[in-house]
C-alpha cells in the first residue's frame, strides 16, 4: 500500500521541525487548563467575569475602547465589515485580492451580508497609498492585513501605513485591521500593539497563529461597534453558552508566547539566511519582517518532494509537511517560526542545510 | 450594599438544587478531558479522525446518512433551513411562534439568509396537523421542536407527529427537527432516536441540555445536505481549526448521561407531583413528558421571591435561581431534571415541599 501523503508522514516521523510550536493535539488544551482553577464559573452567552475580564484585558492591549471574544476571525471580520457598511450606507469594502475573506471563506461576506469587495493592489504585492487614492468607487471600509500572509507575510513601511490611515480618515473610510498575526510584526515595526491599532478603527486578532492557542479571536473598536457586534455574533451562531475552552487557552498562550515574538522574528531572519545559501532557493520576503516567510524552490514539486523525504530521513529535521505548485518548475511552502525552532541543535541545522544545498545542486 | 440578585445568590448558597447537573464551571471540561489521551490529534477545519468519528457515530445514533458537528444549534438550524429553501426555491419556512429562531437569535435567519418565517399554531399550544393543513402559503420547510421548550416542554402524540410527517412528505415540504432535547423525550415516546428522526428530513441535536456538555451541536440528514452545510459552516465562521474541546466533551457526557434519560424523566414526574401538592402551584405540562416542565405560582414575583429565599436558607434546597413574571399575579420558572435531583435526600425533599406549601398557603 503506497502512502497517500509520504511528505507529511516523513515530516511527522522527523525528530525536529523548523516551524510551529508543536503538534496540535489535546495536550495543548490540557496544559492550558492546568493553569486555571476548576471552580471557575463558565462564561454564559457572552456574559460573566471570565469572558468580560479577558475582553477588557485585550481592549487594553490593543488600546481600544472595548473588545469582544469570537470563536473565529471569519465571523469577527465579516461582522466588523457589516457594521461599517451599515453605518456608512454603502455595501462595498476594499481589500487585497488574497485577503482571507476573498479566498478562504466561501464568499460568506457576500452570501450572508450582501457585501461586495473591491480588490485593491495586485496578487503579488501589497496595497499602497496610491492604490487607495486611485479608488474610483465609494467604499465603507478598507481592510489591511498585517502582515499580508499569502505573499509571504510582507509589510508596508510604517510611514506608508500612517499615510493610508490619514487618507482614509480624511475621506471617511473606516480602516479595519486583519491582525491575525499582529503581535508577530511588532518587533519589526518597533511599536506596541496599541500604537499600530491607533491607526485603525477596528481590529481583529487571532489566538492560534503565533500565540498558538486552540482557536478564537478578538474584535476591538469603539463600544458602539463592539455592542453591535454581539448582536451579529448571536445571529451568526457564535454566541455560545460557553466559549471558555478557547478563552482560557487564548489567555494562557498569550501570556506564554507574547514575550517570544522577537525571538521568533529573529529566528525567521536567521532561517531565511540558511535557505538563501541553498541552490535555487529564494524566500519571500527576502528578509522576513515577522516570524513567517515563504520558501520557493526553482524545481517542480515532483522533484523536490522525494529530495525532502530523503533529507528528513537522513537528518531527522523536518523542513515542511507540504509543497504547493507554483507554475511548472517551481514550488513553495510557508514557514512560521514558533517554539520548535530554538529546540533544533545548531549543528543539526547547519549540517541539514548543507545537505539540502548538495541535493538541490545535484538536482538542478 | 443590597445584592443585585438575591434569589440567585440564595440559590447558589443552597446545598441542594432541584434541576440541572451541577455548576457550569471549568471542572466540567477538565473531567471530560481526563477521559482522552493528550496525544490525540486535533480536528483541523472539520477534518481528521477525531471529528469524523464522532460525526459518523452520531449519524448512526440518529439513523441518518451523515452528520456534521457545529459549534451551536443557532448556526446548524439556520443553515439547515437555508439549504431547504435553496433546494425548493422558496424562502419561507414555518415554525412555532416561540421557536428558538424566532425569539433567541436576533432574527438571524432573516438578517443573514433573507428567509421569512410563517408562525404556526399559538403561543400557548403545540403545532397541530390542522395548523399545517391550514397553511395557505408555500413553504420550503416545517420546523418542529420536540419537546416545545417555551411552553413547558410539551409533545404531540406520536401518531400526530407521524401524521404531520406523512402530510409534509406528500406535499414536498421538508420536515426539520429541532431536537435540542431529543434524547430527553425518548423515554416518553418509547422510541429510539433513529425512529423519531426517521419522520424528519433533517435533525439538529444539542450537547449542553440534558447531555450536559460544554457546547456544540450536530446536524444530520442526507449526505448532500451535510456536505452543503459544511460550506455554510465556513461562511458563518463556524468551521474552526479546532472544535475538539466541544466534541470530546459532547462524546464524554453523551456516553455518561444518555442511559440516565429515563431516570431524569421519572424524576420530573415525581417532582411535578410534589409541586401539585403546593397551594396555588400548577405545572405545564401537568404531567411532564420529558425531564423538563414549567412551574407556575398564583402569586406575583415580588411575593414569591422573598418566600423562596427564606425557604432556601431554612432548608438548604434551591428550587430555582430565577422567576419570570407572567401577568400581574403570576410568575413561573423552568426546571430540567439532571444529575442533581437524585442527590437530594428524600426526607429533605418532602420537608422542603411541605414548608413551601405552608408558606404559599399563608401568602395566598
Amino acid at each position: 500500500m503506497t502512502s497517500p501523503n509520504p511528505l507529511l508522514e516523513a515530516f511527522n516521523r522527523a525528530e525536529y521541525a523548523l516551524g510551529g510550536h508543536g503538534r496540535r493535539n489535546v495536550q495543548m488544551l490540557k496544559n492550558a487548563l492546568e493553569a486555571w482553577d476548576g471552580g471557575l464559573d463558565s462564561d454564559v452567552y457572552g456574559s460573566g467575569k471570565l469572558i468580560e475580564d479577558f475582553q477588557n484585558k485585550m481592549a487594553g492591549v490593543l488600546g481600544k475602547e472595548a473588545a469582544v471574544f469570537f470563536p473565529s476571525g471569519t465571523m469577527a471580520q465579516q461582522i466588523a465589515l457589516r457594521i461599517w457598511c451599515d453605518r456608512q450606507g454603502v455595501k462595498k469594502v476594499a481589500y487585497h485580492p488574497l485577503c482571507h475573506l476573498e479566498i478562504h471563506e466561501q464568499r460568506g461576506l457576500h452570501e450572508l451580508h450582501g457585501i461586495e469587495p473591491v480588490l485593491l493592489g495586485g496578487q503579488d504585492r501589497l496595497i499602497t497609498l496610491d492604490d487607495v487614492r486611485a479608488l474610483d468607487e465609494s467604499i465603507s471600509c478598507l481592510l489591511l492585513e498585517l502582515p499580508q500572509r499569502e505573499i509571504g507575510g510582507q509589510l508596508p513601511d510604517y510611514s506608508e501605513l500612517e499615510a493610508i490611515s490619514a487618507y482614509c480618515r480624511g475621506r471617511g473610510i473606516a480602516l479595519h485591521l486583519d491582525g491575525a498575526r499582529l503581535f508577530e510584526v511588532l518587533p519589526y515595526y518597533r511599536k506596541t500593539a496599541a500604537e499600530v491599532c491607533a491607526l485603525f478603527d477596528s481590529v481583529y486578532i487571532s489566538f492560534y497563529k503565533g500565540i498558538g492557542g486552540i482557536a478564537g479571536a478578538i474584535l476591538a473598536g469603539d463600544a458602539g461597534l463592539t455592542e453591535e457586534s454581539k448582536i451579529w455574533k448571536r445571529r451568526h451562531g457564535g454566541d455560545l453558552i460557553s466559549l471558555y475552552p478557547y478563552i482560557l487557552s487564548a489567555d494562557y498562550y498569550f501570556e506564554e508566547r507574547l514575550p517570544n515574538m522577537k525571538r521568533y522574528y529573529e529566528g525567521a531572519r536567521e532561517l531565511a539566511g540558511l535557505f538563501h545559501k541553498c541552490k535555487g532557493v529564494t524566500t519571500l520576503p527576502e528578509t522576513p519582517v515577522s516570524n513567517m516567510f515563504h520558501v520557493h524552490f526553482g524545481l517542480s514539486k515532483q522533484a523536490v518532494e522525494p529530495l525532502l523525504i530523503g533529507l528528513y530521513e537522513e537528518t531527522g529535521l523536518g523542513i515542511t509537511h507540504y509543497l504547493r505548485e507554483n507554475g511548472e518548475n517551481s514550488c513553495y511552502f510557508e514557514v512560521s517560526i514558533g517554539d520548535r525552532y530554538e529546540g533544533i541543535p545548531k549543528d543539526k541545522l547547519a549540517s541539514s542545510f548543507s545537505l539540502l544545498n548538495d541535493r538541490l545542486t545535484a538536482a538542478l
